[in-house]
């Protein structure tokens, strides 16, 4: 019997990462822009079964395409918690923007091997736009709007790009460093949930802080960010966990990383 | 001679206004997601060059077709300026948008008789998104996104979906209202410009809330969102002026934009 290699593996589950982006953007489509009058029940709005509907389809290709694997994703809970593959599955991340009907939402798709995140995938299923991240390759990028798969590199912290999805949800953060930060930083621009993480691998973005962050929110993003050459951890520096402090801290370069996390650690 | 009708008169504008987002599409498009490494000069940024092409193309074809009315755009001043007719340019709406990569800018164009806007158009140039109002006619909006051009009515403040640019921009507003009216609806998405204008119409956002605005950034709103059922003026609820106060709020219904109106003023 052949024992498939670690390339073979991982191409094996990029395929089903695909096949599982493309089945969630049929389902989530049609719900976009949808008009609530007719669909807007307390018990279940366009959002709320969009979500599912992605996170059930996506579940039933895993079920058979690699039964022993866990997953792991909001709306249905956890599936084989002690395989050491884990997927995480976030079918609509940005419900606001959903539900305002920007096309500015994702569905965030990504395994983790032993808590570490290997392969992810970010996808906007209105415009067709799809990020693929898989550890130790280069970021895939494919849009019709443009845009090519690599950060902006040497920009120092009083030129970069800032970008944060609300002021509301800095509100919960452990501290108020982020406020030095984006006082440092050229601009801040508010919006964008894990689209934002896609504009930072294309070089449009170079920082984002966030918090209140769960592991379906960013470990699809990390193999996304680094594989277009920039860094992905918490606020203080360290590798974003499972267990962690909820921040994630993004950054175009190693260099605006270090700068960005001794501003933010300055102002404890 | 055959003197146009009023019909006839509307009909050619909204010909010419059609003819001039097209040309602006064309010249805005290379420009975003432009490889800033390769363009960005700090006298002329990818965005500054799609706005000033923009502004140009718009400018030669009023020039052509007509060329006694007025034209009025940030970047090349004010022309005709004692005309009956004026036109207001505003190419790039959303700078941060275009800048960050987020396709939510917008092209502006609108056509005011003696100070009152007859006919608003706005474009989204990357998704192939428009909306046009005519004075007393029904918003019309095409858009490979779907999405119909109408209001949502009947929705209570406490229902609303409030959408506002920044809160840096709310920072300049005359008072501090806005903060009674946020903290009444029933959630704050940031981010969007002119475009969140265009899911007002769309039924998507029920209240926006802003300030700062010059007269190109609301005057091709006004015949949008009043074609689409819903309401649109100064903060204290009187109808936008040239030399207004900057402000600007929009409803999707009359009741609810009544409702804003009483919360932002009760507060002052």
């Amino acid at each position: 019997m052949h024992t498939m290699t670690h390339s073979e593996e991982l191409g094996l589950f990029t395929d089903v990462a695909t096949m599982m982006a493309d089945a969630a953007r049929t389902v989530v489509r049609p719900w976009f822009r949808r008009d609530v009058a007719v669909d807007d029940k307390k018990d279940a709005s366009p959002v709320t079964i969009a979500d599912r509907s992605a996170e059930r389809v996506m579940r039933a290709i895993l079920a058979e395409r690699l039964p022993d694997h866990g997953v792991f994703g909001e709306e249905f809970g956890h599936e084989n918690p002690e395989a050491p593959w884990q997927w995480l599955l976030d079918p609509v991340d940005g419900t606001r923007a959903f539900v305002t009907g920007r096309p500015m939402f994702g569905t965030l798709i990504a395994l983790c091997h032993h808590g570490v995140p290997v392969l992810g995938l970010l996808d906007q299923p209105v415009l067709n736009e799809r990020w693929l991240g898989v550890k130790g390759q280069p970021t895939q990028f494919s849009s019709p709007l443009g845009g090519r798969p690599a950060t902006r590199q040497n920009v120092a912290l009083e030129a970069a790009e800032m970008s944060c999805t609300s002021p509301e949800m800095l509100e919960l953060a452990p501290h108020t460093g982020w406020k030095t930060l984006k006082a440092c930083a050229k601009r801040m621009t508010w919006g964008g949930d894990c689209y934002a993480y896609g504009l930072l691998a294309l070089g449009q973005i170079d920082l984002i802080a966030e918090c209140d962050m769960n592991p379906w929110d960013w470990a699809a993003l990390v193999p996304v960010i680094e594989g277009a050459g920039g860094v992905i951890t918490a606020w203080d520096g360290t590798p974003l966990r499972m267990d962690g402090d909820r921040t994630v801290l993004a950054a175009g370069s190693a260099s605006l990383h270090q700068q960005a996390v001794a501003t933010l650690q300055a102002d404890r």
